[in-house]
């Protein structure tokens, strides 16, 4: 059943609720779903609410205005999906297979909804991944001096293969604040560590000299400041004295791939507002 | 903040959010929350709506009366709840003090609110804790002979003390049906096993048999057949082949009282809905 | 670092871990680790030790020969496994590729040490992806009728490739206790549900209906009773009233593969002692 | 069932665990329970041994020579316990009374093997709570005159009741250097967060401006760096962004609690050894 998906947040004020399900009521639409967040810290409220899209009788434009002139004396910030149009995404990965077969992996089985048009990669090792499943592969090697113009072309391929978010996965390079910029989409990256515990380098090493008892993982937008972007998904495992570093790499990917699984798709089901660096992450209606 | 709330089932229809948002809107009210869930496979529909207590103008049985008259061509059926008024909770008990305690340290601590006029046992172990905290506690022996009896005595304090519910704390009495259809209010029981894993009696010993690599606790509405009632909440905890029967029973004690704990937490938050065998169980809000 | 490792169960007994210790510094042996389980219900003991397999200064025969002199007056129950003997596995499969996907990929970056000559399945199905990753595959259709003759050609597979461990990775049949009997190796199932809960077929369809809030995968050593045979592990993950029978199955997908590929990787790493219906599982040693 | 406990540590080298299970079992001691561990990063080996104390033939004193002697040329370093003295906490605290019920709750069970000859406060709020429990309760306000005073005076406190481990359950002062050093046994504290995430103040608040999905607690040895001692124990639990701070302080002292009990149960059982700023924990034998 196809759905168009509402993300709405503005001040906190009197007859949101009614206001808004009434938009939709009066147009004839089934509301399938709809989750509200008030932020009593902020005076701010969030609304996730998804409509039938069998229940559309204008154009897509059509319906975009009307809600725009609805909008605005409320002073909402939305933006709007069709679950229709299945979200292109771009994998980056350097020599790590796990988060990136799990991605593949979930898209085959239906449980992740995007299609997979490219895999970029500063390193060849991957490519027979993406062999396996007939992904395009972009081996674009980066150093010291050639990091703008490989940045660059990175964008051209987002580009050009119309790219609605890049993942991360494992893509072991720093993105330049230009590229950030420049991004026509999110950009979801996952560290291998739970934040902000043990940001930047060497995270498992680290875990295992400070001798902590879990491990985790982070899924998170990335931003111009090294791993403090708007966190999505957290998660850990419990460790203990036996493991050595190595060890808890090991036993860490199963929760890296697993926390960037989940956080990509709340991303890709439309189920997640930033609001200044915290995210509300709706949950899921299966 | 004191709030309003309503909990509603229906068959699902069309316009059901705008329609009973709507009421609220019209009326002046603030809502503070509102969640909703529709369940595909029965067709039917379930909201928790919380409005502030503030807006109220009206009586708040006239408040009723005009829900009661929207309601009925909708074919919804509700309860209201105002959390000015503090429910009153039993709890009973026989040997084991670790969910009593937990209950009552929660309740003076202010994370469960209610009050508790009494506690009934059919042993005189805990009287103990109820001096602790000066709660009148009421020893009832039972025995095959006077089962009926005991009953009738437990009812007769339980209207009294005019008990909202009846916490079975490791009561450990299987109630009669006589008991249950007479009861007033509802009746959440711990069941010190994963249910359906483990129903009736030893659990863990039986847990250590199996040898099951996690143990559990089940918190349920009590019904007239044992250990079938509506789940509203579960949790388990790994353990291993170093722990005995007497061990599992140790570790046990921990999940049992936190999961009756917050069942309990969940239903006086009226965040509890009743549907067949099932519990919807809405998030918090705090 | 190649390691000899003896598994070993027997009465307790006084003296047994200086003893057993001792067979080996006497003959030069480091011992790298050693872990120990005492049943007290039982009055059985049970050992995992693991030594430099640099220090052998026999022959094998020589060595287990020796042990076994030792180990009769004790009546010492034991195994011994060369860890640079690599373990072979089957892969039974029916027509859902998570837990495949899973071991294959462990297998790859080396977490689960085993080679997997064949692939079997009773559908042709999940023939790519023995194609993707160069496992030869055969498809053994099953029916009322040939499932005699289908079993039989199973084991002729398993004994021409010199299998040592058969993993049902949601191989949807019922082995028949002749097949069980003639399996040479050990034979791991998955069951996805936290047993002794739903039991037998449909377990997604029942977790709903019973309105549970967490849902689990058991893997165990399948035996000629159905989803009663030892447990090597389990986990689960919390569920709620959001999730459809075929939302819980999209969820637990991810417990499943979890939890068999850690039992296998118990099973192959030589942790695991069978004991009546119980088993001990040591911990990880990286 | 009473035991003698040895905690060893020593550089790695061949024949420890032969040697050392050798010298109990020449004088005659059935070994209830052995552990080991090596570190390979750090070249060390550390094992726990529990034997039986009624195969003591000798004092204790010569026990512990004969053991001195044997341990030289190995340059052991060693502890033993016997599990017959029975070891005194003093709980320290501020105002909150989450973790204080929940060690006296555990201890009153048998959960926790220990006696609690005092309670030591700066504030007066929880008198009421050794008023319950019979606990001598001694208030001692500090500001920062008097600091170094009232510091004195808990030493003195402890010192006059003997005491072995100071419990810092939720003692919201930082002790001084020259405290932890007078100290004469070991302190473990409480951090309200999953360390080295929001050390030092308001960890809650932190928590809720980074936005993180989880948050969590450690319980660690007191040392002269605040929050920076070797962890004993961590758990998390699952948050989102429905919690404000203060929810998240509601939610978050379920952890705090069971953190700080299993820490404090794992050192009384003498199941912790230090190295350097990581500890070894061994698992349970119930």
């Amino acid at each position: 059943m196809n759905k168009i998906v509402f993300l709405i947040q503005c001040p906190d004020q009197k007859g949101l609720m009614a206001g808004i399900t009434d938009f939709f009521a009066k147009r004839g639409y089934n509301i399938l779903h709809c989750q509200q967040h008030t932020d009593l810290q902020q005076g701010r409220y969030f609304m996730r609410i998804a409509v039938d899209m069998q229940d559309l009788k204008s154009s897509r434009q059509e319906l975009e205005e009307q809600f725009g002139t609805f909008a605005e004396p409320l002073s909402l910030s939305w933006s709007v999906h069709y679950t229709d149009q299945v979200p292109r995404i771009a994998l980056m990965v350097s020599k790590t297979s796990h988060c990136l077969y799990d991605i593949i992996f979930r898209q085959k089985e239906g449980d992740i909804t995007c299609s997979i048009p490219l895999i970029i990669s500063n390193h060849p090792d991957l490519e027979y991944v993406s062999d396996q499943f007939r992904i395009p592969f972009y081996c674009l090697p980066i150093s010291k001096e050639n990091k703008p113009e490989q940045e660059k072309q990175v964008q051209q391929l987002l580009k050009k293969h119309h790219v609605d978010v890049v993942v991360l996965a494992r893509y072991m390079q720093i993105l330049s604040p230009e590229f950030l910029e420049a991004c026509p989409g999110s950009i979801i990256n996952i560290h291998h560590a739970f934040l902000p515990a043990f940001q930047g380098a060497n995270p498992y090493r680290r875990a295992y000299e400070r001798g902590v008892k879990m491990i985790g993982a982070t899924a998170h937008y990335a931003t111009a400041d090294l791993d403090q972007g708007p966190i999505i998904e957290q998660d850990v495992v419990r460790v203990n004295h036996e493991l050595s570093p190595q060890g808890l790499r090991k036993v860490g990917k199963d929760v890296e791939r697993q926390v960037l699984s989940r956080a990509l798709q709340a991303h890709l089901e439309h189920r997640v507002i930033v609001s200044g660096n915290r995210t509300i992450v709706f949950s899921h209606e299966k």
